[in-house]
C-alpha cells in the first residue's frame, strides 16, 4: 500500500510499504477514507519529540471502512463505516472503565513505533487497529468523513481540555491558541458555560473563526493581552485558561492570566523541561492546573450530536483536502503555516 | 509588652516591644492566651523565605481575648474569646464572597513586615488585627484556648489540603509529611472518603500519630514508598496525594506515587525555583495539580464541630506549651525537631 513515512527531521515521504495484516484475533484492518495532519504530527516532524524509527507511518487521526476482523471481533464487520480514537484502548482495565481511556494499560498510540515496537500510523490506504472492537466507533450516516476525523481527537480534545476547566461555569475563560484543537475548545467552552470567551492567537485567519466560534479575538500581536484581561476582569484576573499551545510562552501567559483560585487547563504538548512557573507561584495564585491526553474514545459517542450541530464549523475548520501524494509539501506547508492552513486532511 | 521578634537568620528574641494600638476603625486589639510556632515560621527563620524587616513579631496563630475595637467594629466586644486566620480578610471582596478569603485584596498575613510595610505576628502580649469583624470568629466556650489555636491554621489547612482531592473519595489517598498539618489532613483525609489511606514521615512518633488518626504508617526510611504504593494499588498508584512538605523530594515523591489521572494537592510551601517534574511528566499522567494558601477564614466555622470531635487528636497534637520567655529555645527545638516536638505553644 503507500504510506507516509518518517525520514528524520522534517522529512516524510510516500512510498509503498507491505499491507498491514491481521496480527492478533482482537485486530481489525481498515481502509482509510480520510485522515488528518495534526499538531502533534509536528512535533515528530520537527524532532520536538524524538524516538520515532525511520520509516515508520504516521498519523494518528482516520476515518475508514473495515475490510477484514479477527476472530474475536464480533461486534463490527466487513463494510462498517468507523472513526478511531488516536490511541486504542481495552475496554476493560480500571482506567477504561473509569473513562481514562488514554491512560489503558494496553492503548497504543497509532503512528508511533519506537525500537520496532509500537502501532503504524492511519496516513496510508490501510491501518491495523489493535483491540478493535473496543477501540473504534461506528459512525452514524449523517456524519460523514471528514467530520468524523475530526471526532478522532481534535473535537475530543478541545472538548476535554474544556471539561478541565468546567469548575468555572459562568466565568471569564481564555483560550490561548486557535488551532483545529483551540477552534473546538472556544466551540466547546460555549457549549459548557463559559461565561465570557476570549481567545488568543496572532493568525488573524485562525482569529476569525473564533470569533464567527462564539470567542472574543484578542491579537496578541496588537494587543498587551495581560491588561485586556485585567480590564476585562476588574483586575481580577481569567477564572479558566485553556492553553492548547505547549511553549513556554503560552505557559507564562497562561499563568499570567489565570486569576487567584482559578484554573488552568493544558492540552498542549510541552517539550520544554520545565514548568514556566515556580511551585511557590502556584501557591500564591492558588492554582488548580490541570493536563493530559484526551481519552478520546470514552468521548466520542457523546460528542456525535455535537458533531452534527457543528457541521458547518467543522467544516470551516477543515481548510484542506489532498490526495495522500501530496503529504510532503502538506507537512511542509503546515509546519511554515502557509497558504492559510487550519487543518489537513489526506484522502488516499 | 513583651514579643518574639525576628532578628535574621535563625535568631529570634524577646524583647520589649511598643504595644499596638487601633490605627484605624475596623481594628482590634487582641490580648493573646495562647499562639502556635507553625512550620512555616520556620522557613522565615531558616531565611527560605526572604524580606522580613528585623524587629518584626513573629507569628500568625492565635487565639486571644478582645480588649479594644475601633469605632467600626460593632460585632465584636471587650471581653469576647477570639481566633484568628492566618491572614486578615475584608469579607466583601470577589475573593472573599468566592471563599477565597486567603487571597483578600485587602488581606495581610501576621507576622509578615516587609520594608517597614505590613502587619506584626502574634507571639506577643497584644495583637493588632485589621479588619476586625470579618477576620475575628468568636469561640464557644466548648472549645479551649489550645484547640482554638489550631483553628486558625493548623486545623483549615489540613482540611484545605483533603478537599482539594475530594474528587478521589473512595480511592487510596497519600499524605506526605506528618507534622501537625500533615495530621489534620489525615483527619479531615478520613472524614472526606479517603478509602485507604497511607502517611509517610521519618519521624517514628509522627508515624505513631498518624496511625493513630487511621492511617497506615509507612516510614520512608525503612520501606521503598514507591513500591509500596504501586503493591497496594495493583501497580495503578495513588488517586490523590497530599503533599504537606515543601521539598523537591517530597514534590517528586507525590509525582511517582500519583496515578494517571490523579491529583497532588499541595499545601507545603515550596522554595524551589522550579517544580520536582516536567510539563511532559505533568501530561504523561493526566495529572491535577492543586496547590495554596488556606483560606483558612472560611473554614473556621465550618470545623469547630470538627474541632470539638477530635478534642483527643488536637491534645496528641500539641506536645510543647511554654512561656513566651522560652521561644529562642523552643524555635531552635522545633527547627531541630529535638525533643520528640510536634507542636509548640506560647502561652503570654
Amino acid at each position: 500500500m503507500r504510506a507516509v513515512t518518517f525520514q528524520g527531521k522534517e522529512s516524510v515521504r510516500v512510498e509503498t510499504v507491505a499491507d498491514p495484516k491481521l496480527e492478533k484475533p482482537t485486530d481489525a484492518i481498515v481502509a482509510v477514507r480520510a485522515a488528518g495532519l495534526c499538531g502533534s504530527d509536528l512535533h515528530v516532524y520537527h524532532e520536538r519529540e524524538r524516538g520515532l524509527d525511520t520509516g515508520t507511518v504516521m498519523g494518528h487521526e482516520f476515518v475508514g471502512e473495515i475490510i477484514e476482523t479477527g476472530s474475536a471481533v464480533t461486534s463490527l464487520h466487513r463494510g462498517d463505516r468507523v472513526v478511531s480514537p488516536f490511541t486504542t484502548s481495552c475496554g476493560s482495565c480500571s482506567f477504561c472503565r473509569d473513562g481514562l481511556t488514554a491512560r489503558c494499560v494496553a492503548g497504543q498510540l497509532f503512528g508511533w513505533v519506537e525500537r520496532g515496537a509500537g502501532l503504524q500510523g492511519a496516513q496510508a490506504e490501510y491501518v491495523r487497529v489493535p483491540l478493535a472492537a473496543s477501540t473504534l466507533v461506528r459512525l452514524p450516516e449523517a456524519i460523514g468523513n471528514e467530520a468524523g476525523v475530526l471526532l478522532g481527537d481534535v473535537l475530543p480534545t478541545g472538548w476535554f481540555c474544556a471539561e478541565m476547566a468546567a469548575a468555572h461555569a459562568g466565568g471569564l475563560w481564555v483560550v490561548i491558541g486557535c488551532g483545529p484543537v483551540g477552534l473546538c475548545a472556544v466551540l466547546a467552552a460555549r457549549a459548557q458555560g463559559a461565561g465570557k470567551l476570549l481567545a488568543v492567537d496572532p493568525v488573524p485567519e485562525r482569529l476569525a473563526l473564533a470569533e464567527r466560534f462564539g470567542a472574543e479575538p484578542i491579537d496578541p500581536t496588537r494587543v498587551d493581552v495581560r491588561a485586556a484581561v485585567r480590564d476585562l476582569s476588574d483586575g481580577r484576573g481569567a477564572d479558566a485558561v485553556l492553553e492548547l499551545v505547549g511553549s513556554a510562552d503560552a505557559g507564562r501567559l497562561a499563568y499570567d492570566l489565570v486569576r487567584p483560585g482559578g484554573t488552568i487547563s493544558v492540552v498542549g504538548v510541552h517539550n520544554e523541561d520545565r514548568f514556566a512557573f515556580s511551585p511557590a507561584e502556584a501557591y500564591d495564585k492558588n492554582l488548580t492546573y490541570r493536563t493530559g491526553r484526551c481519552p478520546a474514545r470514552a468521548k466520542i459517542d457523546a460528542l456525535l450530536p455535537q458533531a452534527l450541530r457543528w457541521s458547518e464549523q467543522i467544516e470551516a475548520i477543515l481548510s484542506h483536502r489532498v490526495p495522500l501524494e501530496e503529504a510532503p509539501a502538506a507537512y511542509d506547508a503546515f509546519a511554515r503555516r502557509a497558504g492559510n492552513c487550519t487543518k489537513f486532511l489526506f484522502v488516499p
